[in-house]
C-alpha cells in the first residue's frame, strides 16, 4: 500500500511517498509560495530531482502538481496516481476529536470548533483540506498530534478550572507532538529491548515539548491545551501567567487578541533574546558576548529541566532520556546543560560520547543508572502507519 | 522593641503584638466587619479575652480599637500606645519594589501599578495603609511576600517574553509567601544543623506554593508574576494556558477581566471538585464515592510532584522536604501521596510516624537519604523580624 504523508502549512505542502510493505520512502517533495503566480514544486524521487514553477492557486491543485511529478514517465516512482492509497495529515488540535480519523464534516467541524485555541495552524489546515477533498476521491485521513497523549492520566490531564469550561469547551491539557513522542516510544523500546520502561522523549526544535512515556504509553506531557504552553519556542512564549494579561494590555493598549499574537510571535527565545529564535544564532552571539542571548539558552535549559524533573517524579525513577528533532539531535550543548549535575539521580554522561554524536547513539556513562539516547525523529512513518491502521479499520 | 505585625484583609485586620528582645508574643488580635456599624474588635492578651462592637469606619479606626484593647489599664499588654515601635506588614506585590520598606508614598505607588495584576490584594492594602497614616505617626513597614525570592537566577525569574514587557512592566516570576519560606529555611537549617542544606519548602494551605531553597535562599519558586499560579490553590486556578482564553471568551461571552475573575474564585480546587475548596470536604465526599472530589485531591498531589520533581532537578539533590501551612502540617495523606514512589530518589516515608505526627516533628524512615519534616510557619515573626531590621537601617 502506498500513502502519502503531507505536511500544511498555510502557503505550502511537504509530502513523502511511503510503499508500506516495507516503509520504504519513494519519494519527497514539497510545493511552496501556494496561492501565488510562480508557486514552486519540487520532487526527489531516487536519483531524479525535479523542480517545477507554475501558478499553484491551492493545496488541492499542489496535490495535483505532485502526483503529475510522481507519475512522471520517464523518472516518476508511480504510474498511475490512483496507486496512492491515501493521504495522512499531521493535524494539531481536534479539540473533542483526538485520535485518528478519515476527513468528513465532523473533523473539520471538531477542528473549527478550536480555531480560537489554534488560530496559526487550524484555519489554513481546514482550508487546504476542504481544496483537496473537493480535487479528489483519495480518502484523507488526520492523525491529531493530541492523540498519543490520550492515556495520560486525567490526574495529570486536567487544569484546576470549573468542570463546565473542562467538559463543554474541552479545555484540558491535551499535548501536542504526539507523532514524534509515539516513534521515540517504539524506537527507544527496540533499544532498550523493553517494553515496560520509564522514557522522558526531550523533542527539542522549533517548537519543543517534553513527554512522560511508560509501557510504550504517555503519561505526561509538556504542553497544555494549546500548543503555545509549557517550553519556550522559537518565537512562542511557552508558559505564562495569565493574570498579567490584564497589565500588559492596561499599560500598551493592545487588545487581548494582539497581546496573545504578540507572545505567540515574538516570545519565545526570540524574546529572551531580543535578536533570534535560532538556537545557532543564540549561541554564535552568546560566545561574542551576548548576555540576553546567554539568558535565552540559560532560561530554555532551566524550563527543560524543571519539566524533566516533574517526570522523573511522576516515573518515580527513569530508565532513558531521549533527545531528539533538530536541537535534541544536534545540539550536544544543550543536551549536556539539560542532564548537568543529576549524578545524585544516577544520571551521568559520557561527555565524549556526546560531544562525537552523530545519528542514532547513546551517550551515557557506563556508571550511569539512566540510559542516554539521541533518536533522530521520524513523524512522517508514524502518520503512514496510522493512515493505514484507519484503512484496515474501515 | 515592641512590634504590631498585621495581617490585612479588605474588611479586616488582625495581628500580633511581639516583644523583639525575647519574639514573645503578647498579644493578639481581630477586627473584624470594618466600614459597618457593629464591627466586632477581639483581643486576647494573657489570660484576658475581650470583645468590643463598635463602628470602625476605616482600618485606621481600625489600628485605634485595638490600641485602647492593649494599653487596658487592668489587662493591657502596655501602658501607653507610644511603646510600640511599628507596625509590619505582610504586603503582596510591589513589582519594582520587593524587599522590606517603610511605606511611602513611592512604596503605595509601587503598588498601586500591580493592581491589575493583583486585584484583590493590592487596593484594598492600599486603602488601609493610607487610612493608618492619616492617623498616625507610628512607622508601617511593607514586607513584601516577593522579598525572599530575590536571590532566584535570573534563569529560573524570567518569562520568555519580549525584554520590552519584561522591563518596562517588571513582568517577571516574583513568587509570594516569601515570610513562611524564609521562616522554614531559618528554621530547617537550624533543625538539620547546617545552613547549606537543599530543602524544599512546600506551603500548602488556603493558597500554596514550593520554593527551593539553598544556602539559606530561594532558588526558585512555584508562584509567578502573580499570586494566582502554581499550584491549583483552594478557589484559584493556578497555572493555566492564557491562548484557552479567547476560547472561553468566544463561547461563554464572558469579557476577558469577568474569565479571570472567574478562574480566580470559582476554579482551583473547588472548580474541579465543583464542591468544596477546603480539602477537608473533599476527602470526606472522596469517602463517600464523589468521583469529582478525589480527582481533585489527585490533581493537587500531581501539581505539588510535578513541582517537587523540577525544584530537585534544579537543586541536583534534595536534603530536605519540608511540610508547612494549614494542609502541609495537617493533612498526612496528602504529605504520604506527595512522597510516595520516590524511594528510587532516596526518599522514603516513615508512615506510621507521618499519621501520628504533631507539631514540629521528621517523618522520614531510617534509610531515607532525604529528611521529611512537618515545620509549624510562622509568618509574623519573620515580618517582625524584617520591621525590627528597617528601623534598625534607618
Amino acid at each position: 500500500m502506498l500513502v502519502l504523508v503531507a505536511n500544511l502549512g498555510s502557503t505550502s505542502f511537504k509530502y513523502r511517498l511511503y510503499d508500506m510493505a516495507d516503509e520504504r520512502c519513494l519519494a519527497r517533495g514539497a510545493v511552496d509560495r501556494i496561492g501565488e503566480q510562480k508557486s514552486k514544486c519540487t520532487a526527489t524521487i531516487g536519483d531524479w530531482s525535479d523542480e517545477r514553477t507554475m501558478a499553484i492557486p491551492d493545496h488541492g491543485v499542489a496535490v495535483e502538481a505532485c502526483l503529475a511529478q510522481l507519475t512522471d514517465p520517464e523518472h516518476g516512482a508511480i504510474k498511475e496516481a490512483s496507486e496512492v492509497a491515501a493521504i495522512g495529515f499531521k493535524a494539531v488540535h481536534g479539540g473533542r476529536l483526538s485520535g485518528v480519523f478519515r476527513i468528513d464534516d465532523d473533523v473539520l467541524d471538531a477542528m473549527a470548533e478550536m480555531n480560537a485555541a489554534a488560530p496559526a495552524h487550524n484555519p489554513p489546515y481546514i482550508a487546504a483540506m476542504k481544496a483537496m477533498r473537493a480535487r479528489f476521491d483519495l480518502p484523507l485521513v488526520a492523525a491529531f498530534e493530541t492523540n498519543f497523549h490520550q492515556t495520560i492520566p486525567t490526574a495529570r490531564k486536567e487544569y484546576a478550572i470549573p468542570r463546565k469550561l473542562a467538559d463543554e469547551l474541552h479545555i484540558r491539557k491535551w499535548g501536542f507532538h504526539g507523532a514524534s513522542h509515539r516513534f521515540i516510544a517504539t524506537r527507544s523500546a527496540e533499544l532498550l529491548g523493553r517494553s515496560d520502561a520509564r522514557v522522558i522523549s526531550c523533542h527539542l526544535g522549533g517548537s519543543s515539548s517534553l513527554t512522560a512515556i511508560k509501557d510504550g504509553q504517555s503519561v505526561m506531557t509538556t504542553m497544555g491545551m494549546t500548543p503555545q504552553t509549557g517550553l519556550p519556542q522559537n518565537n512562542r512564549v511557552g508558559d505564562f501567567d495569565p493574570f498579567a494579561l490584564p497589565l500588559i494590555i492596561e499599560q500598551t493598549g493592545m487588545t487581548l487578541d494582539e497581546t496573545l499574537a504578540y507572545l505567540a510571535s515574538q516570545g519565545g527565545l526570540l524574546g529572551l533574546s531580543g535578536r533570534s529564535g535560532d538556537i545557532r544564532d543564540l549561541r554564535e552571539a552568546a560566545a561574542q558576548g551576548d548576555e540576553n542571548c546567554k539568558m535565552a539558552l540559560d532560561v530554555f535549559v532551566e524550563e527543560i529541566r524543571r519539566h524533566l524533573g516533574g517526570m522523573m517524579v511522576a516515573l518515580g525513577g527513569v530508565d532513558a532520556i531521549v533527545f531528539t528533532a533538530g536541537i535534541g539531535e544536534n545540539d550536544d550543548e544543550i543536551r549536556s546543560a539539560v542532564c548537568a549535575n543529576l549524578e545524585e539521580f544516577g544520571i551521568v554522561v559520557d561527555t565524549e560520547a556526546n560531544a562525537n554524536l552523530r545519528g542514532e547513539a547513546c551517550f551515557h556513562a557506563t556508571n550511569s543508572g539512566t540510559q542516554l539516547w539521541v533518536i533522530p525523529t521520524n513523524e512522517e512513518i508514524v502518520v503512514a502507519r496510522q493512515t493505514v491502521a484507519v484503512l484496515q479499520q474501515n
